[in-house]
Parts: structure tokens; sequence; C-alpha cells
């Protein structure tokens, strides 16, 4: 099975990273807006069971994706299922109207920004994330792919990163529940 | 909305139908198989709510099928969704890792093989399907598919041919049905 290491900062500074990365030879992608429609599981509590399942749409492109518990205190290290499915605007519709079918039901759309990269540090491939979340706010992810061997060091280059890039305000809580905290 | 309009008939004699099929033109196609790998609810009992959820296979080809409870009495009317999923077996496998993890369990596997023809009668389209079911025995299905305003037409043209064809002993219960009560 395979883990994503992840961990999540607050940005004050995004110029910082993309300097840093420059003076590497490393550039961000340009931006790219991600939909994220998540849902809720007919007799399980995701929000207790800190599971969540999406529809991802980046242009015509559409995935769903099972995000299974965190298994450390530190990390956001978890079980991550992304599958392809039809695409366009009708695929995503009709995969949300199969996981409504189901007794799924629609929760709230995250909708970001993202510029992304991929830096070798460490010996490890980063993905760095640049986020800008519509109604949240500004942050940084960094993950790295690892598999149950590699998750000490995958761990070490992580945070070893986030110290280059001057990450500080680690947040656990995902965009989902940031957002849904936000609501009146 | 569209329903499929169905009906399913045990089968003394596949050779009435392919000669009828032949006086007029239409060959049935070669047999596929068809592997049909069904799912339980992790909160419904689909037995009880007459629904389905399954994994279909045909070759590389696989798609996710849900269908909804049927709406009438004598015909197998009910809501079907079937959208594409990854191909191959790894792409089948996936999904059901995914449906898994959200707390489907896997509960038996339909293999048939079926030889297919379309012909009009009555002004519809009629899908005729001849499985052979591996451990439940010979079929004949007929199938059209209608919307709301289409439906009593597609009833009647389907009652028409299944006389043509010498079909009588209906059969409501599904292939999975017939297998589970095989079960010892």
């Amino acid at each position: 099975m395979n883990y994503e290491v992840e961990q999540k900062f607050r940005l004050a500074d995004p110029d910082r990273i993309a300097t840093w990365l420059a003076a590497r030879g490393v550039a961000l992608e340009p931006a790219v807006l991600q939909v994220d429609e998540y849902f809720a599981h007919p007799a399980r509590d995701f929000a207790a069971t800190d599971e969540a399942l999406r529809i991802r749409s980046v242009g015509e492109q559409n995935w769903v994706t099972y995000k299974g518990p965190k298994i450390d205190a530190s990390t956001k290290t978890r079980r991550e299922l992304e599958l392809p499915i039809e695409p366009g605007q009708a695929g995503a519709a009709r995969f949300a109207e199969l996981l409504t079918a189901l007794g799924f039901s629609h929760v709230a759309a995250v909708r970001k920004r993202r510029r992304t990269a991929t830096v070798p540090f460490q010996g490890c491939d980063v993905e760095v994330a640049v986020d800008n979340v519509e109604g949240v706010g500004q942050f940084c992810e960094l993950e790295i792919s690892a598999d149950a061997a590699g998750l000490d060091a995958a761990r070490a280059a992580l945070a070893a990163l986030a110290a280059e890039f001057g990450l500080t305000e680690n947040e656990r809580r995902s965009y989902l529940e940031l957002l849904l905290e936000r609501r009146p």
C-alpha cells in the first residue's frame, strides 16, 4: 500500500517559496482551478471517522477520491484511492448522481487555484502546492509518496523542507473542515 | 429520466429465437463473457430495497451499474445508472477497492455468456439477449429503453415479441438472486 506523507501550512509569504525554488531552477506551474465536491456517507460520519469522499474536477478531467483516516499525529499521512472517472461536466454530474442514488449526500464544494512544482530534496521527490482557497485563504502543501519502509525518511525530508520555506503554522484541518467552520 | 423496460424468461428453445431473427435478416452476435461482481450496501439491505450495485467486466471494459427498485409488477422496469470506469482487470480491482473502503462488501459474481441482437419491432428497438448463466441456466432477456411517455408502448411491444418467441416462463428474479438461492 502507498501512503501520502503530507503537511499543510498557512502561508504568509508565497514569494519566499517561488524564490527558493527559482534558485534551484524549479518554477511553479501556472495556476489551475480545482473544484472538489465532497460527499457524506449514508451510514458513517466522515467528520468523526476522519475519512473523505470527493469528486475532483480539473478542466475536463474528473477523479473520485477516497481518503482514509490519518495514521499519525503530526503529518497528514493516510490511505488514498484516486480513480479517474468519465470526463467533462456531464461525467462528474453522472458520478454524483450515482453517489446520491447510493445514499451519499453532497456536503460542500471546495474551489481553489493551485500552483504546483516537484522538487527533489533529501532523496525524495516532494510535491509542492501553493493554494489559494476560496473563502479560506492561502496555504502551502508538501507531499511525498512513500511505502511503509520509506515513511520515516519522507517525514524527515518534509520537516526539513518546511523549515527552508519558513513554514511554521501547521494546519491539520482539511480545506473542507476550514470552509465548514466559517459557515454561519 | 430513462427507464429500461425489461422482461426475462426461462429459455427452452434458443434455436426458435435465432430462426425468427434470421427470417428477418438479423443475426445474434457471437457470445461474449460478462462477469458481474455484486456488492452489498453498508447500511441498506439491497435484497429488501430491490436495488443492486455491480461492477461489470466485458473483455477489457468495465462499468459500474446501479439499479433502482422495480417500478411495476410485471416487467422489470427500473432506474438504471451505468458509468464507464477504468478499463482492465486492474481498473475493476481498483474500483472494488474503493467500494470496499466505503463499506460495501462483495456478495457474489454472476458469470454468463451472452449473445445479443437489436431488432426493430412495433416501432421500438428491442434489445434481445440470449444468456447462458453459469450455475443458473439459459434465459432470454428483452429490453426497450423508454422515457416516461413511451413506457406503455414499450411494454406492449415487449409482450408481443415474447409471444412471437414462444417465451412463457417469466422470471422476475435477478441472476444474482437465482444464483444465491442455489447455494447450499
